[in-house]
């Protein structure tokens, strides 16, 4: 009996590793976190592609019922999966924390996050400072200002992640961040990052505003010092 | 015909996506980068879970022989197995970045990277400054230890990853990487992240230095600032 952290990656059903999808299929209760991120998926096809029913957790559910979660992997193979990597988050960390505490067992599989698909954009991975985000409400300007202003000033590219609200349809746009930021130097709008419809242009704030990027999910980098070879990267978008 | 840049994980061969398997299966030539990083699996494992013959490419071939590559894959299917995520090296952006240049049909399959599997570690992910490499030979000890008090002064944590040179099997340690770097705070080693038997130990350099932390690959994250969570799951190492 164990509690199992399985990333799904972030295009389809077919994002799962092997490891993960063995493991799904052994596991008697199954649950996705369904309000950080999004599949470009239904959660009917993961259900038909993993033979297994699966049960919603919102917020709530994987915050405030992190106990309730341990406690029935204490009798029962508990599947959690987690679009993306199942780490990149505070509150799966807790979860972890919680099994760990409890002495349940615990297999985390590992999978891409957007931390990593932004690979595709030709930026050097290594050279991102700190991740910021982009809320809808009360947003504290100052604070993804200051992590930008922060970054540069060591010369590191910065990853501005998009506020997103699956369950009610909402999904910042480039625009409304460009609009939030009023940044003055060219940057990288980029949709469906790491799906094969992804979308990455490079271009002053201006610029990109009037760009339709298509369906989310959205995020932004704003460049610090470049290298020639991401200079050559990005003269491709 | 196409170049599929495909991340392979970094555990065993079962840590491919089944999209990534399906992509592999259908290609005609299979190249495995084998220089940046080491599965814990054999060539011959990956071989007969793929059911395909795998070329390795070494440094040359995929730095030098990035032409050929490209060249290859206008009239054959080729697959190019990266350990961990395809696009994490500066080497297989230029790769990606020739192969849109000759206008070939190019598809990354994503997968978990280092940068992600430090999540078990359970700093948040955010929260990592630039990453940092110490290497084995003339090490210009200024640039890890600039990178590591550049991000402290942000408040953020480090990744350094330790040199490995798998052909001549040779692999730094934690207590090597601690000896070039001399610090003066409570750090934490990792062996093999992201795998079953992984190991974590957080303490003071002078501490760690004696642990045996087993088979590679190792790394070492210097912590920045700690948020509670951050703190409490650091306890449990």
């Amino acid at each position: 009996m164990a509690l199992n952290l399985i990333g799904v990656g972030f295009c389809d059903e077919k994002d799962i590793t092997v490891k993960g999808l063995e493991l799904v299929r052994k596991c008697e209760k199954i649950y996705l976190e369904d309000y950080t991120s999004l599949l470009q998926c239904s959660v009917t096809e993961l259900e038909t592609f993993y033979g297994k029913p699966i049960i919603l957790a919102d917020r709530e559910m994987s915050e405030q019922g992190a106990e309730k979660l341990v406690e029935e992997a204490k009798t029962t193979d508990v599947a959690f999966l987690v679009v993306g990597d199942p780490l990149a988050a505070t509150t799966h960390i807790s979860l972890l924390n919680l099994a760990r505490e409890k002495n349940v067992p615990v297999q985390v599989i590992h999978n891409a996050s957007i931390l990593t698909a932004v690979g595709e954009v030709g930026l050097e991975l290594y050279k991102y400072g700190k991740t910021t985000s982009i809320p809808f409400d009360n947003p504290n300007l100052q604070t993804p200002q200051k992590v930008i202003i922060d970054n540069q000033s060591l010369g590191l590219h910065t990853l501005c992640l998009l506020d997103l609200k699956p369950k009610e349809g909402r999904f910042m746009t480039i625009k409304e961040a460009l609009d939030i930021l009023k940044l003055h130097q060219k940057v990288i709008g980029c949709a469906r990052l790491g799906c094969e419809n992804s979308m990455i242009k490079y271009g002053l704030s201006g610029e990109l505003k009037d760009f339709d990027f298509g369906k989310p999910p959205f995020c932004l980098i704003v460049p610090g010092k470049l290298h020639f070879v991401e200079e050559e990267s990005l003269s491709l978008y």
